[in-house]
């Protein structure tokens, strides 16, 4: 497991360095956790300025001349086996440092501040619907990222370079190739399904299911996958999210839609995952820049795999409906089966997050199409709601009857988070890909997952993936759990195979 | 009202460093508010570790030469007017940065260690009742008081410096003289109750009120008085606090006993007070030193008017009660008057917290004399529990059974806090103060007070108090609102005109 061999001197002064930049990002964490689920409305007019301001400081703790030469004193001292702790410290304080360097200071801050107003316009024009009132704040948005991209460098595709934000090493034309492989190989399932799309209902888990209720039964199921509740909590927010100040002290929020069940379910697994990869880093990693997950492609084969592999199993439903029938009597007379094909019924629709399993990528392909049209000038940000709902059309047969309902409908770029999508569609792939090689792994984990024993995969997972943090390069610890690179197969086959059984289809 | 007349390069140059400091600090507010609220057990693992590092950069700053340089640049900029922003901005940043500077960085984290110590120890204490075991860390916290007082430097009396920490310009000899005259006239009140202590009963008081309505009902008078909801939330915590970050949000805690009706409904009215002052500082403020209230002496005489001048008045609950009669019932055959004893009775008592608008007071002066005593060598902290036997039976006719109800029940002194306690009495004096000021300006002010119209004494405060923030020295916006020095002649007719009509009294 983690090791740190070269814990000398210079290391140690890298540390302390590295706690205290951390302990300032850290604090921007909790107040960006606080604006979005108890701030009261007048707190937006000076919020951003205290995330500026702690960004800032961040931000020239970081790039200073002082931490350059400790990282370069501790990059001397440590050796090059890649399994040491102290070795990975510095390489990922050299790789976080350099490429926040080239940032100047004043684009950071001047950024940070447009987030935050870029976020209200956004909230106002998801209200009303009304993209022009979000248009001029996306466009700063975007320009922020060409800006970005621009000053951070890269070879092949400015989208490079904002990947690199959030999947280490990951090149455009890779996300692109296994895109084109993973639509290539869907699209006959989803067209399959729509001429059988009548063989599942979901009219069961529409209703009416109070929002206590709700609650209290998806922190149930949270606590029951392991999530640790002595170390975070649940609230209600616009868009759900998990958010990590340390180890110590993870969080989650939720939504909630009393007349319809799914959301809140699985949506509180779904974050629950994110949740207990960062409750199960290295102790050794707190307040590091260790200590946090690999990427987020590999963090959302953590959400998706609890939210999808393990939460909308039939297994997982065995050992849960008597249970959730009893919360909520009105399916009483509702069997296992049709409740299972409900949570899974397959539906072309509008929105990315309510999106099912087969039809999930294609939201996410519609993004990334947008993202890098745009960086290369071949598209028009105000085009953009005319785009959406052709594209809809086209991939999915379906039309946004509003901007609320297509483009407007993600929080993401009013946080200036270009380049980020597509990390939504490699955790699919990854999910499949980890939980294929926990089978083959772990020794009697179907049963244990049978009767409702989900510690023994939460173990593995733990020792595999959780506990090493950021150590390893994303590509470099699929390569480590799976023996081979990211790809869509073993995403492509679990879908044929459940949704082929579902949909008693033959492949 | 407020202006800035020399608003030259210095004071932006100043204002723009003031606000990056005013950043960290309201930052690691918000920290501090998440931490007594919302923040799952874990979270301490690290969050005193954030804290420290954000309080380390704010002191840094606040002290560092350029910070030097930027003051002395804005205060040769400003003239003398006392009435432009520019003055006092400068002349409020040159207060606080000169007496950070004077506390070594060294005894500022010997004391935050030892403060940790003695807040354990005096948990552990108040516990066992033992107060042998709290007497070295509170030996050690007086020890850090007196060294501080001598690095910061003193005229008169080592307590002075100490005083100004919450009380700028205030001298312990005119704490003591307005403390022996309050003493004087309020002691006859207190015996003359006593002789009739049985004329009310708060017995309808005391019985079940459950959470939910107690928060409710609570939350409808906060608002009623005027706390912008817009700007602000109501959580539960431990001890009840207000809390600004900007006067943009200033939120507030409560507290409930489910069988005693008084500390949610006034504790809640009281912090609601506080913050109420927070929420009227004038915008121009916002983010800089002048951005909060004047003094903890002014902060609670806000509170204290709202929570007990205004809250526990007749004609409040005049308005108000048959409305608390509908959400509790219970209440439905007690009459307005009985009500009105049952909130306003006296009783020494040996909780500061719990006491009395008449023997409140009495706490305090205790306090007062004990922490000067100590500092003045003729007292020795060893004989704290003879002491305080003694002289509750002297002054409120009381003995605590045990020091957890004596000398061991205040947090303060654990967290090296000496010399705050009297701002708490001198909010009571200046609440009858400004108020009785207030029947004299406003036309028609009690009349609107009895038709539940608070907008009027609002406004009034807000005009004459909140709006100058930190801009006026304590006393200065004394004398401005009320054309002398603190005193206590209001307050002590404010208690023999109510106290004496509710128990009968003839003075």
């Amino acid at each position: 497991m983690s090791q740190t061999k070269t814990a000398g001197p210079a290391h140690q002064a890298l540390r302390a360095r590295l706690n205290e930049i951390a302990d300032l990002n850290l604090s921007a964490s909790i107040l960006s956790w606080d604006m979005e689920t108890h701030m009261p409305k007048g707190g937006y007019a000076t919020r951003g300025e205290h995330l500026a301001t702690l960004s800032r400081h961040s931000h020239a703790l970081l790039t200073s001349a002082e931490t350059r030469g400790l990282i370069d004193a501790a990059r001397a001292e440590a050796g090059d086996d890649p399994d040491d702790d102290a070795v990975a410290l510095a390489a990922v304080a050299d790789y976080d440092a350099t490429r926040a360097a080239k940032l100047p200071g004043s684009f950071v801050a001047e950024r940070a501040r447009a987030q935050t107003r870029a976020h209200t316009d956004w909230i106002e024009a998801r209200k009303t619907s009304n993209f022009k009132h979000f248009l001029p704040a996306l466009e700063s948005m975007f320009d922020f990222a060409r800006r970005q991209a621009d000053y951070l460098g890269y070879d092949d595709h400015p989208y490079d370079a904002l990947l690199g934000n959030y999947e280490r090493g990951m090149k455009t034309r890779d996300v692109a190739a296994i895109f084109a492989d993973l639509r290539a190989r869907t699209l006959p399932l989803v067209r399959a399904i729509a001429a059988h799309a009548d063989r599942v209902s979901d009219a069961c888990v529409r209703g009416h299911f109070s929002q206590a209720d709700q609650l209290a039964f998806s922190a149930r199921l949270a606590a029951a996958v392991g999530y640790d509740f002595e170390r975070g909590r649940i609230d209600l927010s616009a868009h759900p999210f998990a958010i990590n100040f340390t180890r110590h002290d993870v969080r989650i929020t939720t939504r909630v839609y009393e007349d319809f069940l799914n959301p809140c379910l699985f949506g509180t697994l779904h974050e629950s995952g994110h949740a207990m990869y960062e409750q199960g880093t290295a102790l050794e990693y707190v307040r590091t820049p260790l200590g946090r997950g690999a990427s987020l492609g590999v963090h959302e084969s953590q959400s998706r795999m609890w939210e999808n592999i393990v939460g909308r199993s039939l297994w997982f439903w065995k050992r849960w409906y008597p249970e959730l029938q009893q919360v909520f009597p009105g399916l009483a007379t509702t069997s296992l089966e049709t409740f299972y094909g409900a949570i899974n019924k397959v539906s072309p629709s509008l929105i990315r997050v309510e999106a099912d399993e087969v039809t999930y990528n294609f939201h996410i392909m519609l993004r990334f199409e947008i993202e890098t049209g745009v960086l290369e000038g071949k598209l028009k940000l105000a085009d953009m709601p005319e785009i959406w709902r052709a594209r809809m059309q086209d991939g999915l047969g379906v039309t946004p009857p509003d901007d609320a309902q297509g483009c407007l409908q993600d929080i993401h770029w009013s946080s200036g988070m270009v380049g980020y999508f597509p990390t939504y569609s490699l955790g699919n792939l990854l999910s499949a890909q980890f939980f294929a090689q926990a089978q083959q792994e772990v020794p009697g984990l179907q049963a244990a997952l049978d009767r409702g024993e989900y510690g023994v995969l939460l173990a593995w997972l733990r020792e595999r993936i959780h506990h090493h943090g950021r150590k390893y390069p994303p590509a470099d610890l699929v390569r480590r759990v799976t023996g081979g690179p990211i790809s869509a197969g073993p995403y492509v086959d679990y879908l044929w195979a459940k949704f082929g059984a579902l949909y008693g289809l033959s492949q």
